[in-house]
């Protein structure tokens, strides 16, 4: 039901899904009358939800007052109660972000040992891959340990959608050098040292922002307020010179000429840098697999976020994350003065 | 001296820049020999210091040992002595930025009032203006009040350099509410509103990375962490880009006819984002304005560090500065606990 168009957008997308994946199921939550349309799908059934949680709602009425939402309902979907199995693998919205972390921590609750949840992107890079970044906006303050955590769970992620065997990790700083950053950061870098001597993590080292986009490393972690001014910054560059682009082969009519010849190569230009390709942001560290589409999102968008989630269940990313957290607090318990700085949620 | 290039590129932007404006006058500071192509210059005047910083020099280096540097002279060149009035106005550097705010706190000192000095830079936007970035990594933390005075010093940079009588003022956050960030951002958003009610200040609000670049104010405070990750990662995809379109315009025979068609369209959009044109940040808050260019920059683009320089002495930024201070300090004393968290250097 989630994101700027709803049904018209998520039922096509799913259409698509079920289509490209002989051996997925689908549960589709929301209004029976919105989602009429898939009656009698093969592989796909639909789960009655009354009430919708708006994007512009605050997080306080998704999680208290909404308790027949489609996103709560469709979270709930993967707990296990009892006896009885959890119903699906994954859950996939384009509903409102802090709405989905709020209701997915209070249904699912965290993985053992994981202080807070992450939010996990990709952005593309210059080697024509991927950069997973995380936190994106989940905790605007981080301490040393959740640094560590994000990393393990963001080469979890990398490895089970991706395939990457050991993926790299460099942590954000405004240096190379392990003398460069704040406090936070400096002990996060010796965390994360610890972790890849021990051979628990492939820890590449600092990164900087320019990093993210040459490819240097599989993973960058970085706290919630930098990814998410990161994140913001560059949709927003990319943005202008898109708009930049468009103005100058439109201003005269040689450049409408020159935009007609050059058409097939601007095309091939657009579909590198198309960000519909990597629409699917995994919220880590839940006992549960979420994602996150983008809220304006069309069908192609939304598929892809369906198949990230689809791969990350095939590839048990939760059981990654959850033997990699394990592997880390049994072998490198944090210190004392290490979790004392408690973080706010954003 | 500085910068990748040295003076063969420094001196002729020296010379375009005297051409330029005739009442203009140069110091040039360096190795007589490196400089003798200057030599009978009108308004211009060679100063010999005999060593000089280089890129990867620490910044112990440039403050304790090279005590004959180019940099260090050409700073000296702002101080005032007993009666003798300052010898420049201005110095602009393409060399190593830690060495030159190092040397520049050192020489110079901070203006009254003032706990740390920032640095400025601009980045195009939508409106085909230039927004005000501070601070891009001088400071990795900052509290409140630091981030109040980049706002007045970022303020005052925008009125002298580009003329806008009440620049408006956004504080980097990662949403537009009040309640969103942390302690120190949602702090200094309550600063930033009482400066602005006051008329102090013209306060916009929070802003999001994507307004940077959308233009939503003339200025953007943040702490230098964010600033430098921002403004790093900000060039890595404007690289990523830039070679993805070269890439796909040289891909086939076709492509590369494309390009020729589409090349005057190609050079306007080139010519748009250009960041030669606004090369030259500003070291705010110290007793002299010192200017840094871009180490890698060309002889246009050092001339427009040259233009930043000249325009930001002419129209009295140091005054500017100082009274904007001066006036929050007297209006909006500190209270004691938005001083105490001590940032550490980058």
């Amino acid at each position: 039901m989630g994101g700027d168009h709803g049904p018209s957008v998520t039922l096509p997308a799913c259409q698509a899904f079920l289509a490209a994946h002989p051996d997925a199921e689908l549960l589709l939550v929301g209004r029976a009358e919105a989602l009429a349309p898939a009656q009698g799908w093969a592989r796909c059934r639909i789960v009655a939800a009354e009430e919708v949680v708006e994007m512009d709602d605050p997080v306080e009425v998704a999680l208290r007052r909404k308790k027949d939402s489609s996103m709560r309902v469709a979270i709930a979907q993967l707990r296990a109660s009892g006896e009885q199995p959890a119903a699906a693998h994954a859950c996939v919205s384009a509903g409102n972000t802090g709405a989905l972390m709020a209701v997915s921590r209070y249904l699912l609750k965290t993985l053992e040992g994981i202080d807070r949840p992450a939010i996990a992107t990709v952005l593309p890079n210059e080697r024509d891959r991927y950069t997973t970044v995380l936190d994106l906006g989940a905790n605007v303050d981080c301490t040393a340990e959740h640094l560590l955590q994000f990393a393990v769970m963001g080469a979890a992620l990398v490895t089970a959608v991706e395939g990457t065997a050991q993926p790299s990790v460099g942590l954000l700083n405004i240096g190379e050098e392990v003398i460069k950053g704040s406090e936070t950061i400096k002990r996060a870098g010796e965390r994360l040292r610890e972790a890849g001597e021990r051979g628990l993590l492939n820890f590449h080292g600092n990164v900087e922002g320019n990093d993210i986009f040459k490819g240097t490393t599989h993973v960058v972690v970085c706290d919630g307020f930098v990814g998410n001014v990161l994140l913001k910054s560059s949709e927003g560059l990319a943005a202008m010179l898109t708009s930049f682009i468009k103005q100058e082969f439109t201003r005269s009519a040689y450049a409408k000429l020159a935009a007609l010849v050059a058409l097939p190569v601007l095309r091939h230009f657009k579909h590198r840098v198309d960000h519909r390709r990597y629409n699917g942001a995994a919220l880590l560290g839940l006992r549960g697999l979420v994602f996150k589409s983008h809220g304006s999102a069309d069908a192609f968008a939304f598929e892809q976020a369906l198949n990230r989630a689809y791969d990350a269940a095939r590839h048990r990313l939760l059981d990654r994350v959850h033997e990699g957290i394990r592997e880390i607090l049994t072998a490198m318990p944090a210190a004392p003065d290490d979790t004392v700085a408690e973080p706010q949620p954003a």
